[in-house]
């Protein structure tokens, strides 16, 4: 396996146009009223590893094989800011869903605002992604990002509607991840490749690369929270047992012999703490984790093979560096 | 005042344009899980006066002074769409925020599925609806639709942040039901005659036309809230009470003298039955309700005397006739 820097470094090579978006994009959230600006500020505290923008940057370069960031134009970051708020409208959401109290250590707008100002908020910041979407003179990435959240959306929904679902199967699993997390990853990268004149070659080989990323990020997701140190990760783990989420480690121990599946069904719905101690204590966790993660590092050889359609040079290396990042990530 | 008819007959001139939406909004939400297939149909359950694309298909009629629906372009019938899918997904969030349990006499998203379901669900329509509205060759649409949804929110937030605000002034209060109702009436009204070619003075009068309808139809809501039939109506009452929300009726009772204003205090917060009861019995209602109505009254005419620049002709009387039907509604 490639040999993984530490993610700074392999955002470096676009530190400027992230620190630009990073300027920009609470202006873009500002409110006409102002006393919506303490809401937009602390859901600017969020602000997490940005991995989504740093792509959509790394693809502009890649699609090129430019040398640095200076020569991205304006569309590039307007997408990037684009994709981000998205994600951060799905963040406000999800912490509603999940009534979550804390986000990246500090406290979720649901719990600092209420439900009600959260579900609101996000509303607001899902129409102002696509305010500013449908801005850029090129209406691709208004459309296709529109349809990447109808899709994370109804990924999410069949999440929900199979919690406790002992039928649920591998496929499926991969289906539901790749639309709820995968899919705005694969815009992230085509899109970011169509603003700097991809080809449809190459911009279906960013797309590909982004989804395998992005389905491989969920599973390593799906591996923390019941293996992963809360203090690292700076959130509540176990809450996909407490929830009854049948994620892809707890698939592999359902699939060995009626004794496991029956203890881990037994645990499913439990608090988080009782659900992770009886887990760690009482089944082989450590086999499900590897196997998880096995599948893990296919995807990601697999995002990595699609990269060689690209001209070589810094921003390939760096699409090929971060896709090893994500495997090793403990937060 | 104008004589109204009953909302029917004012919807005849578009019915089969309105059959024809209501045919294919279900087909457009199709989700690609046929899972989702419940959620949808139930939501198409929620069909209510269907005002919005009314008004989209009478203002796209009105500016070319057209006496039949059948020359209606198919992006008007698109817009329509679109503009219902954006009114269903605050409905169903704004159940969410409520905790309502019934919509229209069948249950709520939250009631049947969950929060958890509901707010995706709303996320989902309105994705959906952005990525109709893309769609379209003419842009303008999805833009000052996506900015419109921006505004809506905008203005339920400052409503949540502002409960039980005894500051809470009157110009503020009709600035707040201006953006969370009257913006997406004017937006229907504007864009119907855009897509069927009105010039920017026609446009302009039917967006002050959909502006002041909805200002007024808000107004009439919030005093249905107060003394509305339940059974009528179809859904609980005294919820801006119980929820401590300061509306038209509420704000002139607070006007009255310092024992009135007391009154209205002390019953912001209790139980709907509680608020109502004590509401109805212990303050001059009746006097708060005229005023509020007296106010729609005045936005009425004002909406019906901007229809003057349109030339004269079955759909401009209908949506003088609609307007009047406003101020009748009893639910």
């Amino acid at each position: 396996m490639t040999e993984t820097l530490p993610l700074q470094d392999l955002v470096a090579l676009v530190r400027p146009q992230l620190e630009r978006l990073n300027r920009e994009i609470l202006q873009d959230l500002a409110p006409g009223h102002r006393e919506m600006l303490p809401l937009v500020d602390h859901v600017g505290g969020f602000r997490g590893k940005q991995l989504r923008p740093v792509l959509t940057f790394l693809a502009g370069m890649a699609v090129r094989g430019a040398t640095h960031g200076g020569g991205l134009g304006d569309d590039v970051v307007t997408v990037a800011k684009v994709v981000e708020l998205l994600h951060t409208a799905t963040l406000v959401h999800d912490d509603v869903l999940d009534s979550a109290s804390v986000r990246r250590r500090i406290p979720t707008v649901n719990q600092m605002a209420g439900v009600e100002v959260a579900v609101l908020l996000g509303d607001y910041i899902y129409a102002k992604a696509f305010h500013m979407a449908v801005q850029l003179p090129d209406p691709t990435a208004a459309r296709w990002l529109a349809e990447t959240v109808r899709v994370i959306c109804q990924g999410e929904i069949t999440q929900v509607l199979h919690r406790f679902d002992f039928q649920w199967t591998e496929p499926r699993y991969f289906q539901v991840i790749a639309d709820k997390t995968a899919s705005l990853y694969a815009a992230a990268c085509r899109l970011g490749g169509h603003y700097s004149g991809g080809s449809e070659g190459r911009l279906r080989a960013l797309e590909e690369y982004g989804l395998e990323l992005g389905i491989a990020f969920q599973i390593v997701d799906d591996c923390l929270d019941l293996d992963g140190d809360e203090r690292v990760v700076g959130k509540s783990l176990g809450t996909d047992l407490a929830k009854g989420k049948i994620t892809l480690p707890l698939l592999y121990l359902l699939q060995q012999g009626p004794d496991l599946a029956e203890r881990v069904r037994s645990l499913l719905g439990k608090s988080e703490a009782e659900g992770l101690r009886r887990l760690r204590a009482e089944l082989p966790l450590e086999h499900a984790i590897a196997y998880a993660m096995q599948e893990a590092q296919r995807r990601i050889a697999k995002a990595q093979a699609s990269l060689s359609v690209l001209p070589p040079g810094p921003a390939r290396d760096a699409l090929h560096q971060l896709a090893g990042y994500v495997l090793t990530r403990r937060l």
